[in-house]
Parts: structure tokens; sequence; C-alpha cells
């Protein structure tokens, strides 16, 4: 079943305690739609400068992702500049230059009317409004925000979580957005604001999914280095959502198994900069990992 | 088989964001045995004052607990007063009162000898190492300290860290310790100083067991309310290592399942005050919770 997502496609100039990458592919729907690729097919909508070349769209069409809604437009790509220097678990944003981003109007081509599975990744939730009211069909719809959108657009992201199925979010926007500081009842109080389920990821110690009054925890793998952790959050909805949508039945056991895909597609996006490790990556290294998971988790 | 723990009986002055209590009783191995107890037979070594009352005692010995080496002296027991309103997850000491706990020198009961299951509760290194070669024929040694021995008597803590077969610390002072960042590096880097296994805490968000080149996470419950954080780590060591004794076989398997009953007893211990919320808790109570941290864990 074919996922439709939305977000930006970019180019990020990146500093870890491992090394520096300029101007790398990234964005939050290049690193979801990438991760999503190994399950399902996916269609990405976002919009590109002059600088996005032939050989950076490639990158998605190897993977059988449909680029046809990536709009090119005169100008640069949206570019973010940022370091995890000083925190591994936390980008400083050193320059955000939205470029054609800033005037980003997604467009949904005929041919993706049809998707059945909508991920609203992280942008102005006046877009992922517009969008999700566009694919009023979709089977199920899933998104992602950020800090920024909680603290300054409140009213307008309340009116997407009312829309969604579930909400992918970090532990600190979870209690932000709740304005509760315990996990359990910042969870709860997400899921009171609309959505029907709520997956707050915990970075190097997993992610938790809460819905329909039961909880389930999946454990990430133990990760000697992260060379960088920009996408892992996105790479974690890909896995997910990319795998939920390959399975066609919503039963709870397609979501708990969606969250150790998920969890197994972040750890993956930590090991090399940017996309450069979904890039090579196999099926059978996924399936390898799931596995270890278990391993590491089951009695 | 039976376990003998070496710590602190106490009593605790705590304040979190749930309330207050006044010298309630406390102390790592009043935790540990409370907790070990459901699971096995625990003998504890430790000292008080006149201010431990037999209703004190009764606490440890109504659970079966053998309180022969509690050696009364004169004077006051070991009082410490902490509050966790600025942050739940780390205790702010506002007052140590080491009274009696400053000359502890610990004196272990003939009947003891034959304990073939030895846990040595965060105290001084000096004292841990006392005993664990008083109890040379122990079958198997675990402990913990805190970021106090790791800072200012890391020569004492190195050689107490060769003898253990299992260290429990958590995060921060698994890092503090082996001087690394990374938590797999860090848990490495601590093995590489002594114990044959390493169990690091993670709060909330449950515990990882590393040793032998292999990894296992338990999650932690979920609490909607945590009243009082005091002792949590004490109580998972205690269920950790009552199961295992409990046992009489080193499985890989033991050990794994240790690492869910430790997790039921932690979350319990934060439930309320103090030792008062395993004073009234059942055996099938903890079967419920193991049950549960299965269902929110296992595909």
């Amino acid at each position: 079943m074919a996922i439709l997502v939305v977000g930006s496609v970019a180019f990020d100039s990146l500093e870890t305690p491992s090394g520096k990458r300029e101007r790398v592919l990234g964005g939050a729907a290049t690193h979801f739609a990438l991760a999503a690729s190994f399950f399902t097919k996916v269609r990405v909508v976002g919009v590109v400068g002059e600088d996005f070349l032939p050989e950076h769209e490639a990158v998605l069409t190897s993977k059988g992702i449909d680029t046809t809604g990536i709009e090119h437009v005169a100008g640069k790509s949206f570019h973010w500049t940022g370091s995890y220097v000083k925190d591994l678990n936390s980008a400083e944003t050193l320059a955000t230059d939205l470029n054609v981003f800033a005037e980003f109007q997604p467009k949904i081509p005929a041919s993706y009317l049809d998707s059945e599975y909508l991920f609203l990744a992280n942008i102005d939730p006046v877009l992922q409004l517009k969008v999700r009211q566009e694919m009023a069909n979709a089977k199920l719809v899933a998104g992602d925000t950020m800090n920024y959108w909680i603290a300054a657009h409140r009213e307008n992201l309340l009116k997407v979580l009312d829309e969604l199925d579930v909400l992918l979010i970090n532990d600190g926007e979870a209690k932000m957005l709740s304005g509760v500081d315990n996990g359990l009842r910042a969870a709860e109080g997400v899921i009171a604001l609309g959505p029907k389920a709520v997956v707050v990821k915990h970075g190097e110690y997993g992610a938790t999914m809460y819905g329909g009054g039961q909880a389930f925890r999946a454990p990430a793998r133990p990760l000697g280095e992260v060379v960088d952790p920009t996408g892992a959050g996105d790479s974690f909805a890909g896995g997910f959502y990319g795998y939920i949508a390959s399975q066609g039945t919503l039963t709870p056991e397609t979501f708990r198994t969606a969250m150790f895909y998920g969890s197994v597609m972040g750890s993956l996006a930590c090991e090399r900069f940017g996309t450069e490790r979904l890039q090579v990556t196999t099926r059978e290294e996924i399936e390898e990992r799931f596995q270890h998971l278990k391993t590491i988790s089951h009695l």
C-alpha cells in the first residue's frame, strides 16, 4: 500500500564529534522516504531548488521512491546547518536557510491521490492540514512536529492533531505539548489533544507507543558510535509507517512490530552522516537487526 | 539460596513533588533486603543506633529477613535528608548525618557464613572489599556504588570491581567510572575494570545488562506518578539478585528474567515514600507486573 509523505527535501551541513559534512542530502521527507522504501511504495511531495541535481533525485528514485511530487523551482533548496559537537542528543542550529521552502505550497499529483497512508512530516501545521484535507480518503494519517510549532503555532497545530491517527514526537516535545512532566501523563495529555495514538521517542533508550489505554515499548539497539543523529527520528517514522503500510491490516500486532522496525531504521540512520547509511542498507540487514532487537529484549 | 547484603540501614527525611516524610525507614540494605525477600532468604549486615526501634526491625523480620547481623550501638542511626522537588531524577542532598555509620565495621555473624550470594550495597569500597574477603566462598558477588566513591575513592573501588561478578549502577555512574560518554562503550569500559557483567539503570526507561559480549534490555513500567524514587535502584537490585538467588542456576535466562523482576521491584518502590510500598506488596502483584512488562515489550 502506498504512502504519501509531505515534508522537507533539503541539504544539511553537519558537524558531530565524528566529523563534518557540507551540503549532504537531507530533510525529513527524504529520511522518511528512504527508510519507508524498504517496506512499501513511497510518494514524496516537496520542493527543491536548482541545486537539487539528478544525482540527488536518483538517491530516491533508485529505491523506487516516486518523486513526481517534488516540485523544482528557481532558487536554492532548503539548507540547514547544525552541530552536535556539544551534545549528541540535541542539535544546535547554526543556520536555517529556508530558500525555496519559505514559499512551499504542497501540490499533490493526481497519481498520488489513491495513497492510503498519509504521513505529514515536520512542516508548518497549516500546510499539514491542507494536505490532510486534500487526502480526505486516506486510511491512516500519521505525522510529526517539533518544538518550534508547539511553542509558536499551537492553535494551528491543534487542528492537525485532531486529524491524526498517530503522532510521533520525542520526550521533550511530548512534555512541551501536554504541559506535563511525567512521561505517561504527558502521552495521555497528547492523546487528549486529538491523536488516537502517540509514539514517544527516547533516543538511545528506544520508544514507547501509547494508545487505547495500552503502552508498548521498543528497545533501541545499543550503538558504540552515533556518527550523526540527523534524520534518526524521521527514519524511525519511515520504518514504523512503512511496515504498517506493507501489512494492510491495522492490528495491535502490526503496530507493535512496526515499533521494532522503526527502531531498526533509526539505529541504521545514526551510523553514518545524513542518508549515507540508508543508501547502502539491505533488506537482510534490516531483518538481522529486527531479530537482534528481539534477542536483546525478549525473555 | 541465601543472600548476604551489607550496607546502610538508615532513616530518610524526604521531600518530593508528591509531599514530605520525616525520618522514614531507609538505607540501601533495607530497600534491597525488602525487595529480595519476596524471592529468597536475606541476611543483613549493618549498624543502627538507639533510634532504631523494634517496630523498625519488625519491618524486616516480618518479611522473614534475618537481622542478626544488624549491630545496635549507642548513638543515632545514619540519617539522610534529600529533596527531589527540583528534579525527580536527581536527588539533592540537604544533609548527611552519618552518626553511628561513620564508624561502621561490618561484622558477619557465624550463621551468615554459608550465604552463597553476596551483595555489597553502596558503602565505602574498603568495607565492601573486607566483606568480600571474609565471604571468600560466595558463589556470586554483586554490588553497587555511587558517584562519591567513583570520584574520591577510585583506587579502593577498583579493588572491589575486580572481585565483582555483577556491578549495578546508573547511566551517569557508568559514564563517570569509564570516562566514556557513549552508553555501550561506557558499559564495556566498566567491564574492562573488573566486573563480569554490568547492569546500567536508565530510570524511567528501564535498564540494560551487558556482559559476555551481549546486551539485554528490560523496560520500565510506565508510572503515572513517581511519589518517591528513593531506594528504587536498591529495590531493582533486590529484585534482580533475589530472583537469581532463588533459581540456583546461573544461566543467561536466569539473568534476563532477573532484569524483569528488578524492574518490577523498582517500579513498586517509586509508588510511595520510603519502604511504604514494598511493605504492602504481595507476591501476586509482583507476578502481575512481571507479566505486564512482558506484555508491553514482547512481540
